[in-house]
């Protein structure tokens, strides 16, 4: 038996990555608030969020995090975005001074517009070294099958990044690193305000050509909100970027694209709410890009009519017409300055 | 009425086209080699290529050349690419001295592997000036009902493609312009290799997950392919790029995605063809892509899986696992060379 690990959330993704630590041959304790998701996992060997799925008898849960994370090596936390506080809070005091933290959390939270690993280094200074952040294009749903799936585990520190890389790596869940955390974290948030305004066009009736126009030109307004923020453009061309916004605004599986379906069918922002049972993190996001966008003076048009949509009560089609009757352009800012014109 | 268009090819996508320049006012004038076709348009006012739409009674047809484009200020031809060289040279001495020429076709030429620019050329040395590229992420089928579209007009001369965008555009139809002819083209063709690809996956029973590790690792290689070609990085990160790769690879109406699938389902190249009606592109352009790469030493990975599964009898599973398991690495090339590791 392989070392101790704790993964802290008992969600669809947290589960999913438990699962595919445990079948790496590591010792696994997952930790969650909610006893009854709990008693589920240890009693009945499954997930209600993961449905169909029966889970190995030693995969273990609690709602004790002292208990989860005692003598652990690595911690992973897969926790909604807005207690992503609380549980750093909760942490302070428990973890081995040597433990690594992985963040596989998007979102940033709210009043802060902080990145999920500066909540944790916020709270944990004396890990800030070894805080990551794990991110990609990827559902737990198809990682539980052990279908091919691909990550990328981010942190400036090349030799952390690739031990993490070798604790998550198996033939059919491929581990990539990359330096640049700050763009591995906001590729993996921004996309999800990207995928309502995908949802919304889908509600429309709209088709592929729409979505893919959305794709193309949401890569290139979060790109331009990264680069202010110090990431590293490249970044945003690799599966945290570009392949975390392919899949979450083509695929069936995506709560965000979902939202967006239900508000450009006609639901107002409360109906559609109502109607999920799990968290549309878009929303929320779609606030804090708004206001970061406005504060660096960054121009995000999609997100922009997202945020009028979400939140001023403009008309979803209005708001896409908007979008594409802006002035007819040159492809990308980029080309347009290139020499042969 | 506005001047005469000619459109070359009454295909499902030439018939989208000649639509769209008919609604912006023009009198547009089909020329294809079948006589049933041209009987389908004029007679019965519809394309079995495109079921359930009734096209204007004043859209009409021809198999003659010459009278299609007799007198046209604006020629588009949109054929198969194995029969660009041939309509090239039967529209030599057809056209006045001022007729600007736009190719929509995509694909490179068997043997030669020209781009179909290079092929009118080629033939049409006189109007080299005036030859034109239209690209996109675009489904004839949505075009058609009018949904919104994006698409690109590519040409070195800035006047000219303002010219030709101004002809296509519309409220829903946006049409953007690119200096970059080589990588508009490109983008364009070698997409459909990737595209059976990420079909082949998905008949092999895997999900999103690998279909977004695909078009994420495809655009990169496709952007390696062409740079070394002369074409500019950031076109690939466009609608005819990274816009086209995402729409041919996750829907259902791609061709060549459908071809993958029946591949990946277990048919053989043979059996596939056989049972689709029309032509994947892809084929042709994995032979070609598969070769320009080897003489130009530019690593495809794959491109070249998918080669030997097509060509060289590989089973479809053994290229996927080939493929997962290249050896672990940084995200991206330029990643890996970043200052701060």
């Amino acid at each position: 038996m392989k070392n101790k690990i704790a993964v802290i959330g008992g969600g669809s993704w947290g589960t999913a990555l438990a699962l595919q630590l445990h079948r790496n041959g590591y010792q696994v304790l997952i930790q969650d608030v909610s006893q009854e998701k709990v008693t589920e996992i240890n009693q009945e060997q499954r997930n209600s969020f993961l449905p169909n799925i029966k889970l190995p008898s030693d995969l273990k849960a609690t709602t004790d995090l002292k208990e989860a994370v005692k003598n652990a090596k690595l911690v992973v936390v897969v926790v909604p975005s807005h207690v992503m506080r609380t549980v750093a809070k909760g942490l302070k005091g428990l973890l081995n001074e040597d433990t690594i933290i992985v963040s596989a959390t998007k979102g940033l939270e709210e009043g802060t517009n902080l990145r999920m690993t500066q909540v944790l280094k916020a709270e944990l200074f004396d890990f800030e070294d070894r805080i990551l952040a794990l991110s990609g294009p990827t559902h737990a749903e198809e990682v539980v099958l052990d279908h091919p799936s691909t990550v990328v585990v981010a942190h400036r520190n090349k030799n952390l990044a690739q031990r993490v890389q070798d604790v998550f790596m198996s033939d059919k869940f491929r581990v990539y690193t990359n330096p640049d955390i700050v763009g591995v974290e906001l590729g993996a948030t921004v996309k999800n305000s990207i995928a309502i305004a995908a949802g919304i066009a889908d509600g429309l009736g709209y088709g592929d050509n729409a979505i893919s126009a959305l794709v193309t030109r949401g890569i290139t307004e979060i790109k331009r909100l990264g680069v202010e923020m110090g990431a590293k453009a490249m970044t945003f061309a690799g599966l945290t970027g570009l392949g975390d916004l392919v899949v979450t605004c083509t695929s069936q599986h995506s709560r965000n694209r979902r939202l967006g379906h239900k508000i450009g069918s006609g639901y107002t922002l409360e109906e559609a709410l109502d109607e999920m049972q799990m968290i549309a993190e878009g929303v929320k996001t779609t606030k804090a890009v708004y206001s970061l966008a406005q504060e660096l003076g960054v121009e995000m048009p999609i997100v922009n009519q997202v945020y009028q949509i979400l939140f001023a009560g403009k008309e979803p089609k209005e708001a896409v017409n908007d979008l594409m009757l802006r002035g007819k352009k040159h492809e990308i800012e980029a080309v347009a300055k290139m020499k042969a014109w």
